[in-house]
């Protein structure tokens, strides 16, 4: 074990995370940069081409105006593209997915209100909504952690396996099983359904969709012009999708906190005080306080008891 | 305390999850559906009157061919408004509040990567990313609970508050400190910079971005041809408003979710077997399981023992 002082590890994890962030901007800078600026490059040909051709019939202005006012629009989600029957944008399935957006923190984006009234009820709602699901998730977790562990118990008495090994097993096994039902699954079903779309961009919206990252560039049957039952369809499906599969990420990611080896890690590089059953209250007691003042004489991975004995869940 | 089943209790806080949800859409749909239809009436109308005007001149289809790709060139944050000599889609600050808002789960979705690479380094990126995250969120909870503990000990000790009277002051009081200085104060900064947006929209900004839903309709600076410095500079100023205030955020979340009165709720609506401490392990052993079998004879808050003598936080 290292022998640096619990607040250099905690500091290195901290400038890690730094540097990866700026890591990850720079390939996606070199990945990114040059198609973006061909795609503007091109967009900006046309503009011109079209320009040149019909600027002399155009008064000066008109063009930039009539683009700006429907770019303007689609970033609210309205289209000016397609024929006017297609289904409003409030109808209730489209509206359903805002709403399960937002209360599951995904954020779309491919619809925002427009009126003062619906943002000042978007945050109320998540204002309020938010903690009442953080509640549901807990109550979840305390529901289905024991149905959890039957497979990993069965499996650890019949192959005389460790709890440690067993746990990590169970995990793994978990996480594959959700990777493959819930993104690898879907996005081979999307991409057979979508004839424009890679498997690659199916892969791209389903794990951006459970991770609750929530990116809508390539959000199924936009501007497709398809009937209207069909895009209802293809909205409640979303929906179902949506809620089962981060309901399936989140048994995934209990199974990895629960893990022993984790607990290992986040206590080596977090800095924790003596854990004491009272400590756990979050209140501090004064002669703890006192206690809490003095430096940590030892590291924490010493201190802290082994994780499973006072708290199954170290995270 | 009711008599119901506990699985009972459980289903009707999914139920009224789902209720929520519905109702948030029928309220959405009634203050959104009109003002949507509205814009999208103007659109048509401006576009008719444009083809009107000087489609004589325009061959048929040219100026749905340009607005389709204008259109669809914005939805990957292309735009094809102001002056060429705008900073690049993807300059660092950019590509850095890509990448933060994708480790953050934010994902705003103003941008989104064109090409194969840049989509399959995305999901692996997040993939690897996220779990580091999720460690890193868990060694800041060690690191700093303790220190959150401090001012509710001393309020304690003051006024001689019960403990549980403590954490609730605590939280409530870290609530509004953080709603305060991460989501009212940066709020009135962006309407203070920006003529064109209200007050209630800077909030709505702000909020969905610490909330991570992370909607980028009214994302600062869009589309108005700042000069390139100031447009860095307010990129790097909202990506430390984005990690400080989440964090923040954090920290507020964390002082609930250790209170007893959370717990309560939690175990109320949770369907928990007897809490041992082997059984937080996630494993359980063949005694157990053969335990677990049994049908609960007890509505599970009576089984469970009091939040925080096995584990602090239940949530």
């Amino acid at each position: 074990m290292w022998v640096l002082r619990p607040w250099t590890r905690f500091a290195l994890l901290v400038m890690a995370h730094m540097l990866a962030m700026g890591l990850g901007a720079v390939v996606l800078q070199a990945l990114e940069g040059p198609p973006a600026l061909q795609l503007q490059a091109k967009l900006q040909a046309e503009l011109a081409a079209f320009q040149a051709e019909f600027g002399a019939c155009l008064p000066h202005g008109a063009l930039e105006e009539l683009l700006g006012t429907a770019l303007r629009a689609q970033a609210h989600g309205v289209s000016s593209l397609g024929n006017s029957s297609e289904a409003s944008n409030w109808d209730l399935s489209s509206a359903l997915l805002f709403t399960v957006s937002i209360l599951t923190t995904t954020g779309y984006g491919h619809m925002a209100p427009l009126s003062a009234g619906g943002k000042a009820f978007c945050v109320v709602y998540a204002a309020l909504g938010l903690p009442a699901s953080l509640a549901l998730v807990a109550a979840l977790r305390h529901c289905l952690l024991p149905v959890l562990s039957r497979p990993g118990a069965w499996v650890a008495s019949r192959w005389q396996l460790a709890p440690a090994q067993a746990a990590l097993l169970q995990a793994a096994g978990l996480g594959l099983l959700v990777a493959g039902i819930f993104v690898l699954l879907p996005a081979l079903v999307l991409w057979g359904l979508q004839d424009d779309r890679s498997l690659l961009e199916a892969v791209y919206f389903c794990f951006s969709s459970l991770s609750t990252i929530g990116l809508a560039d390539l959000l199924p049957g936009s501007g497709q012009g398809l009937h209207p039952v069909i895009y209802q369809l293809g909205h409640f499906a979303l929906l179902g999708y949506l809620l089962l599969g981060l309901l399936a990420m989140l048994l995934a990611v209990e199974a990895f906190t629960e893990l022993p080896q984790v607990c290992a890690v986040v206590k080596f590089f977090g800095v924790s005080t003596p854990e004491t059953a009272e400590d756990q209250d979050g209140i501090v007691s004064q002669d703890e306080l006192a206690l809490n003042n003095l430096p940590p004489a030892t590291p924490a991975s010493e201190q802290a008891p082994a994780c499973g004995q006072v708290s199954g869940d170290c995270m």
